[in-house]
């Protein structure tokens, strides 16, 4: 055996990092990226650009890897067929990552495996969102489109039939879920290797704003122990039951009264695992890379008593790096990740970590820098 | 301003964590680097090959580049004098790196400023090492060829005059050092900014074998307190007087009368910072580009009680991949650095760090992965 080749698909933010992680372990990194200039494509030295779509470019990009793991959940679960055809092993799996891909399948497996979700329905018109309002609680009612949703794009939460026209526009299958009365969003990231051995991060909390991730602390404050146990072993029975290789990301509302719901789920590094890169012994993106190669799991437990992660995103001023003598003087302890892409307002861009004792002080550390970074603080 | 380009020259492994170091600040990195298989050249998108001893060749590479730093010492002074002329920063710059090419200049300077060195005198001949050792405590010498010398190479230790003929036959000035009855050698790193900001990371102890760094302990077991600080104080000094930009490596050897003596300067990432990957806030990398890009430096404090590096030299077995397995499996702590390189016996082709409270642990694991790795452990 020989150092393997793993191929990333996607040239985004998580395939930059995970590159980032896999370099000390002497594994080679090849890059499927839609442009030269994708966040990835600037620091890996194999990268093929191309469509990955295309059935011809994602064969012809995989000659060569040992594995193909991905930066999203985009790849067609056919393409993924194919490929597994041709003897590539690709992980995770089509069986499993059509459970990222659309959320219909998802949600029927979650019921089928007795994961308490939220309520839900597939619904065919705005009369039928009615219907569904009316054998609950009745309106607001969450409205999603079943694939290709990201950050609340395809995402509507609506008052009443009348507001629901849009979602069904699109001519794809809606999903109709309760609006969850929940106190707070938490993640539970796990990560799982082909032979099954798999591994829990602490549970998480996620704090949104308009429907993008902004701060997520490690571990959640206050989370009652026996919770964080249920959402930890939810999540690694997630990964048993439908196969994850990889990093899998359990999105989660904790209800007013005291259940988990799944939210969404994520089957490659993510957002609400940043935190692990500064955070934890070993962080997702190397826990990612270790599960795809069917390598042994490095330990997921923190190294501080709190990591905090807020994201940077794209703010009215395009140059960050100025922003930087400011931030680093600041605090000398602060850990930033710049995506290299360009600045977009509400994009993000980059995200930074802070750890210590102290929540308060961890928190507006990584507030400070962040909104600094976007401008937003200016002293 | 917006986010630099930092060239650097060599394609070694310290350029390669350097990028890896890089990555999260979002700078654009540009390499130069003899071959496309070099260490540094696998990893990095934009790579020139070339050669670093011709003019034209740095001139090509650094025309688009914010500032220029190193992988290693080679660089001809009078090559990076035309780069300062053509108006590009080079960091560190030739006034300071001479000190780190030339023996002979570098103790002279050391001297001059009052930094205690071992017993020196730049010779001429074999009857010269003879005088040479007669004004001291006799044989054994230690002669140094005053440039290109590393890990054991261009030193040779002699107990006699009919034995100092080797050194003179390269045609180079020749350094005559009493040999140090020292009970072990010590490294102090520090990082300066163009603007004079400096941070000192805690006085290591560095085990060499062979004359080639085995075992780097953080911080340095049972160093007193004082003599910590006057060897942080002592790098700080010769940095600032030096005009250093960049890291600094000065190799101490601790007497057996207690005092620090400075045996060797590296002005670049030290195989004796490795530790600071992940023992540290901020690595020795990280906080090399901060300052040849004049960034406020990051926090150089450990994270735990006490890291442990050990190197990985090639040994017998080409496949170093496959012990990955029994090392993960055995301790999911430990954290792997490897160059990419290809195994030939004696070479160095990554490190191991570990981490924790316990001393004794801490070094066993590191030396059990690392024997495991070279295949001279096999259980």
């Amino acid at each position: 055996m020989t150092f393997p080749v793993v191929g990333m698909v996607g040239g985004g933010q998580l395939a930059r990092m995970t590159h980032e992680a896999g370099i000390p372990l002497g594994i080679r990194f090849k890059l499927l990226s839609d442009t030269p200039q994708d966040s990835a494509a600037q620091v890996v030295s194999d990268v093929v650009i191309g469509d990955y779509r295309d059935l011809d470019t994602l064969r012809e990009f995989a000659r060569g890897c040992d594995v193909i793991t991905f930066d999203h959940e985009h790849v067609p679960t056919e393409h993924l067929r194919a490929l597994e055809a041709d003897g590539i092993p690709v992980r995770p799996g089509p069986d499993a990552l059509v459970h990222a891909q659309d959320k219909g399948v998802m949600r029927a497996r979650l019921d089928a495996i007795g994961v308490p979700c939220p309520r839900h329905r597939i619904v065919t018109d705005p009369a039928d969102v009615a219907a569904f309002a009316a054998e609950g609680d009745g309106f607001p009612v969450v409205l999603k489109t079943v694939r290709g949703g990201y950050d609340g794009k395809g995402v509507w939460v609506v008052d009443s039939a009348e507001e629901a026209a849009d979602p069904f526009r699109a001519g794809v299958p809606v999903l109709a879920e309760e609006k969850v009365d929940y106190v707070r969003e938490l993640a539970a990231n796990v990560v799982r290797s082909p032979h099954g051995q798999a591994v829990a991060y602490p549970v998480v909390e996620s704090q949104q704003v308009g429907g993008v991730c902004d701060t997520v602390i490690a571990p959640a404050p206050g989370l009652d122990e026996a919770l964080a146990l249920r959402a930890e072993e939810m999540a690694l029975n997630i990964a048993k039951e439908l196969g994850v290789v990889g990093h899998l990301a359990v999105e989660l509302f904790q209800t007013r009264d005291g259940r988990i719901l799944v939210n969404e789920l994520a089957m490659r590094p993510h957002n609400s695992g940043h935190w692990s890169m500064d955070g934890a012994i070993t962080s997702q993106f190397a826990n990612h890379v270790r599960a795809v190669l069917d390598l042994p799991l490095g330990d997921p437990r923190p190294r501080a008593p709190w990591t905090v992660m807020v994201n940077v995103l794209g703010g009215d001023y395009p140059d960050m790096y100025s922003a930087y003598l400011h931030c680093m003087a600041r605090d000398p302890q602060l850990k930033i990740h710049m995506y290299g892409k360009d600045v977009k307002p509400g994009r993000k861009v980059g995200h930074v970590n802070t750890y210590g004792d102290d929540l308060d002080d961890v928190l507006e550390r990584a507030r400070h820098a962040a909104g600094y970074l976007r401008g937003t603080i200016t002293e």
